[in-house]
């Protein structure tokens, strides 16, 4: 089975993952189950989870949806999945190739027991790290950067988890979000900037960290608080208490997240992304409005911001592209037999909508703009009169390195081309782009503070938060010999 | 695996199946196989697809999506479903089990030829006509209405295979559309009420036959007509011949395929299916309008609906609903360890647009009313002050017969209650249907013509067109002394 | 999954099929699974079983060993399989591509109810019944010749199920044993010329009708008595009751079911398998004793004549080649790359047992040639002075139409070479088969009676009992247009 | 798939694995699964190949068979399996539970480059070495005795992979044979006892090491000479070199190999494994003659000591138990329904051979005595009128713990019943096994010096050659916290 996720969706960007845990149920997979369930539009590569009673960590990792792996087919995996706390993982692969030994939740059994861990985000120097350990003896199981939390605690020489943990995590960089396990305690971390998110939550007497408060939802757990940047909790028997064991930092979190990333039902650092995606609308139909009979989202992601942009335009909003639901992991082949027919295999026009119309399309981003192009052939084609594009974010010009599956520089439109040669590329009337300071303010900020930006911005600004120790100096990014065949 | 749709759809009436056949073009199968995946929302269970290059006829047939069967891993199947010509079927199974013996296309060797034939629709006297072929030493291989069709004109002594089918088309009554293929010849049929529907459709010279439009689209191909109801068209290397070869009827057409069944970006029967839902909604809301802060579809289905009765009342429409796409036909187990939580599978609430407010719900329908019960209480648990639900079509009270999986009469829960105990079942301040004249109304007609009405509404009205031979009397259910074991 | 027998044994003729069937235990499917385990080595590509609890028939049917359908991994398989009478079969195909619509037992829902019936053998004029029948309007689901018998009962006008299994196999020619089951009824039946065998056995009240008595060693049952030629056998809850419909016929059972089908262990019409097959290497002994250090069986098909040879000779037997036991269906591949190294997959020299020997090698049989050839070049290769081989049954020359594949006659080397030829060919110092009487008084017969034959020995005679019609006149073999893709 | 071997099989001893390597040919890993295919009686759960082409390790490691993962259906597997060296593995589990993180070989990305090393064998202090390597940092992946092997290779601070691996050798004990591969080098190994055999062989201009000569014939390779005891050898582009860096110890070589585990038609230190079955039978015969008819073996593995008994005692040879050689991975189950039949699934009586008979049984070993006792009984109701049972080894009264599956002694017949009460429990009229001198006359010693054995015969006598450090003390057992579900 070919596990890269449908090239229809290949003009968006991608959240590497979601992690999921849970302390003092004695369901605790069956509850990891669902919330990463509710967390699959983080990762759909691969999943996992581990539950431990206390002393025995048991295990199930496979490729696919959470669904496939922790479902109604799967009840035997889960009747052994049994423990009073658990962790999980959906996966959407950038470090490290998809294979199962690429699967996360990472187990260990460490000098004081069992320890298992999983991650969101991307350490920046975990190649570095790497080299050194390897040198020391330490022997690698995966391709994945998360592999060296493990092998710096496996080698610290303090007493408790919680010290080797800070004293590992001391030796790293990057923007990240961390679930740890140990026998009787679970273990949650964000980065000093707080790049990636992470939620508490609790239901009767457990609790749940989490990357977004939908996973909280799912199984009608109460949203406590956000797990602060830099901060690290331990759960256990006795409750949570929380740590600020590293240097503190501005917060910068990842701004792409209100755009694109989480669910638009998550209340997400305090914002409701649903409303931050209507406000990002409204204020792009401030900025760039044009004249027009119909506002259309492209299907789904462009949603709510078509909606906020027809309320603040007073234009009515339509369904004019309709998006087929069946477009799965495995997915209809255009095979180059019927290639050159245009084939329409995730969205269709609805021709009563657009026929002799000045359509308003409004979508999340364009990253190579393939499917732009084509969207907007496909509603020229049903009678559009006129096509006008409105992106709720700014220009995607620069890569992602903490934790996000961006194409190269050099495949990113808008690193590549001006405004207007985008907008003559993929056959637009016009074509606008929400301003960076607007974006701020639809996050309810006056403008980007540009000494200390709120936000991490980086894939529009190139302003880099984190060092990129890895990204430099032409390292290698082959870690691993080994090549499963298969 | 087990084949029955998710139980979290289990709210809805289903249409049993998608018809597809092609003529005149090297890569049929390849067409068809494209043509089912825009039709997948008429039937996910099983898919088959036979193509003949003139003397063989080529063949697969699978339980699951179409994607599952003709897709990207099944590139081997593909080459070998050579032909010129092909049909094709998708399944939701009402009459027969669902096993592979029930997954069309039929085939048969017959005394001129290889003939193959799927259907769309129900037969109402096949048990009555499946009874005298055994006793004369027909051996049947499903439990498929359909198959009674081959074994008719199997046994017929006319010359052409045209002949053969009027013969055999005659001694059945039921709704339906059939697309049946010799070696050489396409034929497409509608019943003479035209319950089912049927569309013409051309691309480059060769023809089209299909449920919806939405099946043309998707290659690119153009409409040219719906086929009439009563109408046979026989395809080949000649063009396209019409012949009336049945008692001419009144029109039925089923008005359930624009509340529910169809696409809405399909143009069925000289309407858009969009612009009637978005047309009940509007009268929805002018029948039944109530004060309120916003208007919140149940999703998808109820969308259309909502956009409607919102423009119609002037109210904010707001996506207060999140669907979880990522339900498919493997899902997470709610476990009898964690179904006490109120799983939220399918749907979420997005608080920030609930919270405090005046909420009007539009649903398309209401079957058993267990979806809408817990939509309810979520939508309640989120915060709003009033629930007000809007049905997009009347109450629900009979059952189909005419090719559309129904509960019996006792499941359907307004053949049970009155409107004012639905409401109060289902928790609303309000509840409100569409009338049958409103629903009339949106398609464009006066009012309901109560002595031949333009529609089939059996399924508000009880009101059946045609005759109900199996199911009066008693006749036994069982077809088949076989069981597969598995 | 390809379904070839392994290439590796392209040297031998196959039996087509074993069958079983058993009444009046609670544990009927059980019971045959078990019985067709013991009866593998008469066709490994496919097994299936019906049993019947008197009203419904419940059937598995897979491609595969017994133990892969009804193993220990299919318990929940076994489980449905509820009946007090079952009736099982394994294939080895002839007649009827592979594909799982070939796999017997046949069912069918008959007038009377269901019907199942299996059959080992080949019917020589199913083709031009199969023609009538399709004229007067039935329809094959299968391409095997035992499908006529079924439509043939199922059009009969006669009251009984015995009387119309009766007047349908008065319609058909052929070498072949059936057995059949209705609801209430096990009924098995031999050809009037009793060619393929057919046994009776019993344990405790339920009765059984089987291939081999291997069949009833395996579940500790008792051999009763062979069916006769020509016997038909009813079994119910009455008893057994015979009956002989058919003209009476001479017995010509096949003889090379001693050479090679039946396992050593099976009494076969009175004679053990094992004591034949050493007498034949005794016979073979006086016919062309030679001059030679050891004696040397081609394994495990060669051991018993080998053994009786060695005895008869007064020299020493040895195992100078070992067979690799884990030969099986799927197996490693002799890629291009290595096929050159002259690959000993299924047999290695012994040689310690060969080095400075002059060998006599005893094989059962030659079919192409290649095999032996392989073998003899090993053999000399390991250092053995003289290769002498030795070959239990006379050349064979002819094809079998009565149940066993075979390859054309252009393909049997015996049928293009003298035994001079073949020697060179094969690279043997000297080559004997058994001459056609020897193996009669092998049997206990002081000669082949060349007017009324005791056996059918057309594989090696060329006298063929029992017509062929649909072999002559260039009736084609194609027999559905249907291909399956897969 | 329950991974378990068949239960009938439950009465041997078992080998853990078959080791291979190749260096020199493009067409290493082809090489290297027709060797393990030719090895799979030393291992059937698991099988795995990694390749190199001096940079990348490309491996393909699974549970079953190798022709299941190496076969014609792994074509693709196969092609990925590129380079000039390969090393090989068949898994029979004792150290570590049968999951796929324990199929061998074994990988690690050590700091000089990729290294893989396969095992046959068992290291007596591997859970000492791993406590003091897990308290160190290092993280282990497996539950294996060999992976600590890897592990001190990572850690040592030597240069070359030679001294790196003898500097860990040293730190290990037990009874072994390695096959290990860098980029550029293959190393063979056996322990200073030389317990396991390794067999040095050539094809063209590459080099073979493999645990026996028959993996060398099924390639047409020449066996060039057993590696010694204690002996290292490196083979890369400069040839074979020879290093003994161990203390020297006396030569222990299994003598199980001769009596049950080698291929018959292998050479193993000098002595043809079938010869010395056939002398082992002749001893026997001498030692304890008995008055009798027939000598029947038990088949398979009784065969070459039966030949050898017969022609000792002049009686007759014969096949009196036929097996049944579709006995597979997957088999039949004898339900608790059926299980009371006496079902024999494995070996069936040859009755005409027996009945009436005073019979001779001969078998290589009895462990538990289940099997004898059912054969016995199967035997006698064939009609046999005396049983007398001849074992080709002595009583097996200790475990090994170098490398061979042994019940625990409790669960060991002989260790727990004299010869006469093991007579009556199995049943026989008289049983004899053979004698420790008779069995080293045999072998072609005088006797057994008992001061320095010629052999390791710890499972007959007790007498361990090399010391048992984690099976004294009370050490856990439990390797891993880590349970997979599955």
């Amino acid at each position: 089975m070919t596990l890269t996720t449908s090239p229809y969706d290949d003009d968006h960007l991608h959240e590497e993952c979601a992690i999921y845990g849970i302390f003092g149920t004695s369901d605790a997979a069956a509850h990891t189950a669902l919330g990463l369930h509710a967390l699959q539009h983080r990762g759909q590569e691969a999943a996992g989870i581990v539950a431990t009673d206390g002393t025995t960590f048991n295990v199930h990792r496979g490729l696919g949806h959470v669904g496939e792996n922790f479902g109604e087919d799967n009840q035997e995996v889960m009747d052994q999945l049994v423990g009073h706390s658990a962790i999980g993982h959906t996966r959407y692969s950038t470090t490290g190739e998809t294979a199962l030994r690429n699967v996360q939740p990472l187990f260990a059994d460490l000098e004081f027991g069992g320890f298992a861990l999983c991650h969101n985000g991307n350490l920046t120097n975990a190649l570095q790290v790497r080299e050194g350990l390897v040198r020391q003896g330490s022997i690698f199981q995966s391709t994945m950067d998360t592999e060296v939390i493990i092998h710096l605690i496996a080698r610290s020489r303090r007493a408790s988890v919680v010290d080797r943990l800070v004293e590992a995590m001391n030796q790293v960089e990057g923007g990240y979000s961390l679930i740890c396990m140990s026998k009787d305690t679970l273990i949650g971390l964000r980065d000093p900037f707080g790049v990636r998110p992470l939620v508490l939550g609790k239901i009767g007497d457990a609790y749940i960290l989490c990357s977004e408060t939908c996973g909280l939802d799912i199984i009608g757990a109460d949203f406590v608080r956000d797990i602060n940047p830099g901060e690290l909790v331990v759960i256990d028997a006795k409750g949570v208490r929380s740590f600020f064991p590293f240097r503190p930092r501005p917060s910068r979190f990842c701004i792409f997240e209100y755009i694109y990333f989480a669910r638009p039902d998550s209340m997400v650092e305090g914002h409701s992304v649903y409303a931050a995606r209507k406000g990002i609308g409204a204020e792009l139909a401030n900025e760039s409005g044009v004249d027009a009979d119909v506002v259309v989202p492209v299907p789904d992601s462009g949603v709510p911001a078509a909606i906020g942009y027809a309320e603040a335009s007073g234009l009515p909003f339509e369904l004019g592209i309709i998006r087929n639901h069946y477009v799965g992991r495995t997915f209809i082949q255009p095979t180059d037999k019927v290639r050159h027919l245009g084939v329409k295999l995730k969205h269709n026009a609805n021709r009563g909508q657009l026929e002799g119309k000045r359509v308003i399309l409004v979508d999340d981003s364009i990253v190579r703009g393939t499917t732009s192009t084509k969207i907007v052939e496909m509603v020229r084609q049903a009678g559009a009169t006129e096509v006008h594009m409105r992106i709720a974010s700014p220009p995607t010009t620069h890569s992602c390195f903490y934790g996000v599956d961006t194409p190269e520089r050099s495949k990113l439109l808008a690193a590549q081309m001006s405004v207007e040669e985008m907008a003559e590329k993929i056959g637009v009337d016009s074509l606008a782009f929400i301003s960076i300071d607007g974006l701020y303010r639809a996050m309810g900020e006056a403008a980007r503070n540009n000494d200390v930006p709120q936000f991490c911005d980086a894939c529009f600004t190139g302003d880099y938060p984190i060092s990129l120790t890895d990204y430099t100096g032409g390292r290698t990014r082959q870690l691993s010999l080994l090549a499963e065949a298969s």
